[in-house]
């Protein structure tokens, strides 16, 4: 038998005979010729039956095969500018593993309910197969670039006695009596790792019981959230901006024959280079008054402003010191104007909108006692919190990075749920 | 000022002058000297102040600062091998960011309840501090080991809408209308993402709402779950050995001040080294019965029969084919013996039990259909699942390794409490 190889790698074994094992993704039938378009998962080839050349029993096969089935395929490699991936296979053996039913998601296009009503199937198709190559190549480069930094892995927990910010988008469950609910953040116990281990992130699934059908949202999505001791607001962004930009030079690396199958516009991802611009909320408000989406100081932006805002430039850019009242109580006021919240949230380009959310947090004990009375929060489930307060403050920032949003902003896919393998919408938890 | 190091990398800066932004994990007070132990989350170092030597607000600073206040040390590196970690640091500065009031976790002992309530500081005391790293390093070492081997990671849904083996075990919450449950394993979704990837992997947290209160079990684990199209038991056995040998080098390779702080038997990790014995279940129950343990063939084993099987070698030890009836409805059929599974567990020595849970999957869809009404599973909801064999069926075999498990055999604690930076368990969803 000859050697297995994937087509990832199939560069490798010009002129060599090997096994592949997949599946059918399509074929041409020219006669005594069959054109078997063959996937591994790790890429697609261009793979070529003659009749006169193959035993009649491989030939039955590749003449028989239907869309999907499973098969092992054997042959030599060619090199092939005309051929898609530049190289093609000349059958020699063919053995079929599974042979499939008639396959319901066929190569015509959709209704995009019916795919993800059929998400286990569709996740096959070209266009998902690179959307969630991207999302690994993402999640890889943030992992790498933390870690190569000092950055700690620090898992932040999934059941939460307590709610971050507000409890009317939260998942409840029972937990032996008590109640508990699912996080949306794992900010604060960020901030306890940060104190022990100095520079640390957490990377996990956070749940918003959203009842909201927009493109930007999902109820379960994935996000990484460094937070760093003895950094300020500006060391923050610094920090922000080499990470975005390192991603979007390992997509660039890495991801081309992903980024072609989705025709993504690559100089959009070439001109992702720190130092990103930097503009205060105030002046925020004036890019939106000229461009004709006027708002009141003090009210957040909504979808339609963080476009207009990320579009006035080439690359993301950072909106800092919000309002104190748009932004979470653990934010830091600014000691110039204590209106102002030492945050900062990075807006993409092309209508993404918010890629992350972050900045410098309040370490004065005082404060944070004071706001989480305002903000009418459970003083007794914070008690832990406060004690990070008492017991060796320090100034420390931190952001969220939304991993969907920013692999849709990569794959230039108009909507998040093609950016997470089983998406979960307010209409959607199946399959 | 002088530049700003960590203590991770501090013998790059000999005879430099430096600061170092940390935390006071100790002292000892002699009069007109002062030995700070200084803590920065990259390690610990000792800090002398003369005070011949400093400002006499500098000298003040350094005579009153109490244990856990943050503070910023400026001072020549010294390397002097008496010093713990082979480097003292001689003060000429010191600034304190914040002083904290008594400390509630001494230097003396506690009570582990009280050390569980106050998780959020207990993270900065050594022994803590060193399982941390080593956690993050084992999961560095996964990933790593899987993305090299052309693994693609595929993160699998939280929130499901079935079970995947029965719903006793399950937490349960409200998704807009629906029940909807937290997951317990994302193998189902991994076979899906087999078929279009060929190689890939979960890793996320799972969720088991288990009276269970053993030393081994957690409420919220992390596991990581590889899925291999077109690999059999043997196949999905050498991939485990060589994930967890890799694990045992990259832990001795980056972890050795960690493993010394935990008195760890370097040798026992040394010893992990592939390939693992392989003996069957029937092979088990034998050594079982030599050591006085016996049990009836179709028993599942329990805690102290792993800790014989896993002592009864000098490296984790393979249990293949166990009976059927032990093991999870998708698990394929011995075709030698149809009443034993192609399953197999791997088993750590020294009585940290089952690391890995695995085998090959049944991939033929007559049988699954028919071992689904058996278990009484809701055909309805695995319609999705039995679509995988329908279309492009393969042969495939996967695994999953539990995060917490692996980090207590690697340091050798004994309760997997102290594995997850903020443990879950049957009593405690606090802090």
């Amino acid at each position: 038998m000859a050697e297995q190889v994937t087509i990832g790698r199939i560069g490798e074994y010009v002129d060599q005979v090997v096994s592949i094992k997949g599946w059918l993704y399509n074929r041409r039938d020219k006669g005594r010729l069959q054109f078997l378009l063959v996937r591994d998962g790790t890429g697609t080839i261009q793979a070529v039956a003659f009749k006169r050349d193959l035993e009649p029993a491989a030939w039955e096969a590749a003449a028989q095969v239907t869309q999907e089935s499973s098969l092992v395929v054997t042959g030599i490699v060619r090199a092939d500018d005309r051929a898609p991936g530049g190289y093609e296979l000349g059958i020699t053996d063919l053995e079929i593993v599974q042979m499939a039913g008639e396959y319901p998601i066929a190569l015509k296009s959709h209704g995009v309910d019916f795919l993800m009503e059929n998400r286990h199937l569709w996740l096959r198709a070209p266009s998902q197969w690179a959307v969630l190559r991207v999302r690994a190549t993402v999640i890889r480069a943030v992992r790498n670039w933390l870690d190569d930094h000092d950055f700690m892995l620090v898992d932040a927990p999934i059941l939460t006695p307590a709610a971050c910010e507000g409890t009317t988008t939260l998942f409840e469950t029972e937990y032996f009596g008590e109640k508990a609910y699912l996080s949306q953040s794992g900010q604060l116990y960020n901030e306890a790792a940060m104190e022990a281990f100095g520079k640390v992130y957490c990377f996990g699934p956070a749940f918003r019981a959203e009842k909201s059908k927009t493109r930007r949202h999902l109820i379960e999505f994935w996000m990484v959230e460094p937070e760093m001791a003895y950094v300020d607001l500006e060391g923050c962004m610094e920090v922000e901006e080499q990470l975005v930009a390192h991603i979007a030079q390992e997509v660039l690396a890495h991801c081309r024959p992903e980024l072609e199958i989705l025709e993504r516009d690559v100089s959009k991802l070439e001109a992702i280079t720190a130092p990103f611009p930097r503009i205060s909320y105030d002046d925020a408000l004036k890019i939106l008054a000229e461009a004709g989406e006027p708002l009141d100081w003090g009210e957040d932006f909504g979808a339609p402003h963080e476009t207009v805002l990320g579009n006035h430039f080439d690359r993301p850019v950072f909106v800092h010191r919000y309002p104190a009242q748009c932004k979470a109580f653990y934010m830091a006021e600014d000691p110039v104007d204590p209106k102002l919240s030492l945050s900062v949230d990075l807006l993409a380009p092309e209508g993404y909108g918010e890629i992350i959310g972050g900045g410098q947090r309040a370490h004065d004990l005082a404060l944070l006692e004071r706001r989480i009375a305002e903000h009418k929060l459970p003083q007794e489930a914070f008690a832990w919190y406060l004690d990070l307060r008492r017991y060796g403050s320090v100034p420390h920032s931190g952001f969220g990075l939304g991993i969907e949003r920013t692999v849709a902003w990569m794959c230039g896919v108009h909507h998040i749920r093609e950016t997470i393998p089983f998406p979960r919408t307010m209409g959607r938890i199946y399959p």
